[in-house]
C-alpha cells in the first residue's frame, strides 16, 4: 500500500507554426520525474523538488504536480493523502512545456498509483488546471502531448476536443535554445488581436495542408505548410537569429522551423536524424555569430508520452 | 482527326464552412457538358450553348470554356482550332461552381481531343483562368474539386498547391438551393476584412480537426469540426431559413451544413443516404414554413470528377 509510483513526461512544443494555440508535439528523452506515494495525513504534501534552483513552490496550491492531483482528487470524490517528489530535468520559462511536463508526470504517477482509474486522456482536464496556476490559462497544447505523446490537435476547448495525430516515420526535432531572456508576459504583448481575413485564410490552408501531411508521411507538404503568418510575424523579431536560422536550416533540407510555445526556444523539424543533428550545427552557427549561446537538442518525436518508471 | 469528345464535369461545393476558401468537393450526377472538334479556322469557336437561357456569352475572351482552352493552347504554344459546345446542366449564380463546371468539362475534353499532353492536376490553373473571367478572381476552389473530385484542399496560391484528400465511405451531400436572389457582390461585401485572433484560432482547429476526420473515416470529429466562425455568422443573414435548417438537420443526425460557394445554396452533410434525404425532407418544410421554394437534390460525394462520355 506504500509502493511509491515514478512517471516521466517528456518536454513539449506547442504552438506548432500554423499551428499556433491548437497543435503541440512531444520530444524524446527530456522531461520531468515525479514521484508519488500515499501518505497518512490525508492530504498532498509536495516533499521535494530538485532541478529547479530553488525557483518552484512547495505549497500545494501553487505547484503544478499538486494542482494537478487535486484535480484529479476532486473527481474521484475521495480524500487520499499523497506525498509528492518533483525531479526537473526542464529548465523554467524555455518554452519547452516545462509546467506541463511536471503537471503530466504527477498525474501518470498518481493514476498508476490508484489503479489507474481514468484513462489517459481524462488526465488532460487535471493538467490543464496545473497550467491554469502556471500560466494563467487553462491551455491544452502543451500537457495533452506530453500525456499522449506524439502530435495532439486541440480542436477546440468547448468541450475539449482532442486529436491523437500520426507521427510521420523518420520525423526528427532538433531544439535550440538561444542564451536570451524572453518573458511570456512580451511574447503575448506583441500578438496582434486582429488579424485580416486573408491571414487567417492562409494559416487555416497551411495548418489543413500540415495535417494531411502527418498522415500521408508527406514531408514536401509538411514543409510547405510549416510557415505561420499569425503569431510568428510578431514574436520572431524578439528572438535575434530567429530569421537567419530559418534560411540556414531550410537551404540543408530542414522541413521548417517555428517557435516553440511563446518562445525564446526555436524547434526546427526535419526529415530524418542526419538533417537534424546539422540543422543544429547551424543554428549553433547563427547564434555564435551574433555573440549569443544556445543549447541544442537533437530527438525523435516522442510517439508514448509520458509513462511509469522501472 | 475530325472526331469530336464530349466531356461532363461535376458541380461542385466551395467554402466548405470551416473550410471558407480553401476546401471544395464534388458532387455527383449534375454538371456541364462541352463538346469540343477540331475546326479549320485555327481558332477557337464557341458554336453553341443551351441550357442557359441565352445568358451566357458566346465571345471567346467572355465565355469560361473557351478562355480555359485558350489558356491550356498557350501553354502548348501551337496555335489549334477548336469549335466549342457547352451544354449547360447547373443553374447560373447558384452557388454550385457552374463557371467552374464549364471549364473543367472543356479542358477534360480538350485534353483529350489533344492525346491528354497534362495530367489532371495540371488542368487546373488554366480553369482557373477562366474563373478570373467569370467571378474576378482566380480561385481554385471549384475548379479543382470539379476536374479532381472528391474533397480537395487548395493549401495556398505561391504557388498553387493542391491536396486530394480521402472521401469518407458512406458521406452523402444534400443540396438545398432557395428559391431567393442573392448577388455574389453582397455575400461578398458582409465579410469582414478583419477577424479577431481567437476567431482565427477557432477556424483553424475547425478545419484541423475535419481534414483529420476525413483521413480517419471520423464522422463524430468531422461534425464536430463543421462549424464556420468567419464568414457564415455574416452570410447566413443573407439567407432566411439557414439556421432553421442547420438545426433541423442536426436533429436527424446529420453532419453539419454550410453555404455553398456564396449562396444562396446550402450544403448539408449526412453519414449516409438516408438522412441526406430525410435532410432534404427537414428543408422542403422549413423553406415552405416561411414561404419559400427549395430545390433539393441528394447525392454522394463525387471522387471521380470530370470524366470523357461515351
Amino acid at each position: 500500500m506504500y509502493r511509491s509510483i515514478t512517471a516521466f513526461a517528456p518536454a513539449t512544443v506547442a504552438n506548432v507554426s500554423c499551428g499556433f494555440d491548437i497543435l503541440g508535439f512531444a520530444i524524446d528523452g527530456m522531461g520531468d520525474k515525479v514521484t508519488v506515494s500515499f501518505n497518512e495525513q490525508k492530504k498532498l504534501c509536495v516533499t521535494g523538488i530538485t532541478g529547479d534552483g530553488g525557483k518552484l513552490p512547495l505549497e500545494v496550491e501553487k505547484n503544478t504536480c499538486s494542482v494537478a492531483i487535486q484535480a484529479l482528487l476532486d473527481q474521484m470524490g475521495t480524500p487520499i493523502g499523497i506525498d509528492i517528489y518533483l525531479e526537473k530535468g526542464l529548465a523554467l520559462g524555455s518554452g519547452m512545456g516545462s509546467s506541463a511536463a511536471s503537471a503530466a508526470a504527477a498525474l501518470v504517477a498518481t493514476n498508476t498509483l490508484l489503479g489507474n482509474p481514468f484513462t489517459k486522456e481524462e488526465l488532460v482536464p487535471f493538467a490543464m488546471e496545473a497550467e491554469r496556476i502556471a500560466c494563467g490559462s487553462a491551455h491544452a497544447d502543451n500537457v495533452a502531448p506530453s500525456i499522449l505523446g506524439g502530435f495532439v490537435l486541440i480542436r477546440g476547448y468547448e468541450p475539449l476536443d482532442i486529436v491523437k495525430l500520426p507521427v510521420p516515420k523518420g520525423i526528427y526535432c532538433t531544439l535550440v535554445h538561444p542564451h536570451i531572456e524572453l518573458k511570456t508576459s512580451d511574447s503575448r504583448s506583441v500578438l496582434r488581436k486582429q488579424i485580416s481575413l486573408k491571414e487567417s485564410t492562409v494559416q487555416s490552408g497551411n495548418i489543413a495542408g500540415f495535417i494531411a501531411g502527418l498522415y500521408t508521411n508527406d514531408f514536401g507538404l509538411i514543409s510547405r505548410s510549416l510557415k505561420d503568418v499569425i503569431a510568428e510575424p510578431s514574436r520572431a523579431l524578439l528572438i535575434p537569429g530567429f530569421y537567419e536560422l530559418r534560411d540556414a536550416i531550410k537551404s540543408i533540407g530542414a522541413l521548417g522551423s517555428g517557435i516553440s510555445g511563446s518562445g525564446p526556444t526555436i524547434f526546427v523539424l526535419s526529415p530524418n536524424g542526419e538533417i537534424a543533428l546539422e540543422a543544429g550545427e547551424k543554428a549553433k552557427d547563427v547564434f555564435h555569430k551574433i555573440g549569443l549561446g544556445a543549447d541544442v537538442y537533437v530527438s525523435e518525436v516522442n510517439n508514448r508520452g509520458a509513462f511509469v518508471l522501472g
